[in-house]
């Protein structure tokens, strides 16, 4: 099943925020219930954000009464206003609409033409991440050995992207290849999707998982219950890894502990002209911090901090398994990647 | 105030699941009343489970009805084992136990003044550890500065004691000193005593004081933000601070880092004659960690890991502060501490 959808002018997805106790579909319509629901945390998942951000371009495009191009153009500028403004971190989303806002400015044809472009474009990208989920999955099975338990934070699953998954695509392809694969997953607060959709995700399909919370991840890789990590990632710069809070310790722990730390994402993540000192670690609201769900946890008027995203320098980092091969040490740099067999 | 108390045959308390919504006292009379409050967590902290283990025995001798010496004895060798069944890892509840019934064999006396003699002891032990804190923050004051952050994790404060706390009781007498204190206190997944208990004393009493997921450990660290750690501790071993769970991982964190992290500790903590692969880690419900307060996090039957505790070895220790002095690195094994200052 795809996360995402277009259906003649509607964008359907899941609303992640009611998952697992509920599997409530969204059909949006507008760019801006595009944004609202990526500002919610309805729509998550930086791979999956770049598909979203390209629907609402398209939604854009599809409902527009514009009769001219450069009206549409306008309205097109407009929307991608928009949609950069919702969370400034996962850089899919700006890749996305640039690649969309480029190409669109270069068309040449009527204002239908063009509107009928973006939408293709649209589903270009989203067909293209579901693609480079399986070959990320294909890529990355060939460092999982029958019989290794792997930790995974946040979710990197196909509730992530559009389909498949990049951390849970490797580890779903491990499994398809008859490996037998473990899974701890860690709950990743504030926010649960740990315990909330990679618990549901693995679960669904088979694959053993066990939860554990975000405090455990030293205790299990002491008692050496863990054979490897792959997370996914929100944004690849030239010297760092910019993935879900909670990411960095979890790769300083498994350099203390001899652990391979492995990073699944496709290259729309890539940023490689930028370091992680230029990029907006997006600050959220301290309540998601004070409360779980609907009930408080700590005393009223306590503040808290609540970044959404860390930053692991390379040096943690074993490896980027990507669409194309797998990136050692060094390789980032060059993009020249291994492929893990000839296509 | 007080945690806990003693008052003509009843044990008055405070329930700490119900803080910080709601402040609820319990009137404990039997040992069994204390072992069932031990046992889900309304009673806890390393000191104050010796202190309420030492109270469970004052209360089976002082509403005993034995006629003779011997069969007090029986009576209270039985309840000895109903509050050693409670809770395996903390020692200071076995420390405290093993004192009064070491005590108890040896004394010589009509089987009233035996009972006297418990509730008299139970009392000493519980003002020794009120004492041992106003010590310990004396002599941990001395390692913080002016202006300094310091991480602290789960609760070692009052609440954790009898009275004043041990990592918080540092900070309290800091603070008193005069010196600017900040803390960030980590919420401590799964019964998130951070949240609950740690931000509450430190709010209650002007102690500016932050609270982060457990995730963003790594993240406060990396920003530089964190001047020093310091905790508690449920047992010390000859090799090892064996403290709830995360603890471990702030460790490593620490040691990457640069930041020095310390243990704040009563000596009733102290089991030097054991190593930390003799000590038995708790392992409590999965529901603690698949539930939050009353709602569900995870998907139904996922499984999930809960160990109360976790294993950190004193190379990641930077110092023990205990109420006799400070023990840096190797001090641990001929016990002759560092004083602060001449008392």
């Amino acid at each position: 099943m795809r996360t995402i959808e277009w259906h003649n002018g509607t964008v359907k997805t899941i609303n992640q925020l009611k998952l697992p106790y509920k599997t409530e579909f969204l059909e949006l319509k507008t760019c801006n219930e595009v944004a609202e629901a990526i500002k919610t945390m309805k729509i998550r998942g930086a791979p999956l954000l770049g598909a979203a951000a390209a629907y609402a371009l398209a939604l854009t495009a599809y409902h527009s009464k514009a009769k001219r191009r450069e009206e549409l153009i306008r309205e097109l500028e407009e929307a991608a206003e928009t949609i950069k403004n919702t969370r400034p971190t996962a850089v899919n989303l700006f890749w996305a609409i640039d690649r969309i806002m480029n190409k669109a400015r270069a068309f040449h044809g009527s204002v239908t033409d063009l509107a009928f472009f973006v939408v293709d474009e649209a589903e270009k990208i989203a067909e293209e991440d579901a693609n480079a989920n399986r070959s990320i999955g294909k890529h990355g099975a060939s460092l999982i050995n029958d019989g290794d338990t792997v930790l995974t934070h946040c979710n990197a699953g196909a509730l992530a992207t559009v389909e498949y998954g990049t951390a849970l695509g490797v580890i779903r392809a491990a499994a398809e290849q008859g490996k037998k694969v473990r899974v701890i997953a860690t709950e990743t607060r504030p926010k649960l999707q740990g315990a909330r959709l990679t618990a549901y995700e693995l679960k669904r399909d088979g694959i053993p998982v066990t939860l554990i919370c975000d405090t455990m991840v030293g205790y299990v890789m002491y008692k050496r219950m863990i054979d490897k990590v792959i997370v996914g990632a929100d944004r690849i710069v030239r010297d760092a890894v910019i993935n879900k809070i909670g990411t960095y310790q979890i790769a300083v722990l498994a350099k203390e502990h001899g652990v391979p730390f492995y990073v699944a994402t496709p290259k729309s993540t890539f940023d490689l002209t930028r370091k992680s000192a230029e990029v907006i670690i997006e600050e959220r609201s301290p309540e998601e911090v004070t409360y779980i769900g609907a009930e408080r946890i700590a005393p009223k008027g306590v503040t808290a901090l609540n970044p959404a995203f860390d930053v692991t320098p390379l040096k943690y980092v074993s490896a980027v398994i990507c669409e194309e091969g797998i990136l050692y040490k060094g390789d980032l740099s060059t993009l020249k990647p291994k492929t893990a067999e000839r296509k």
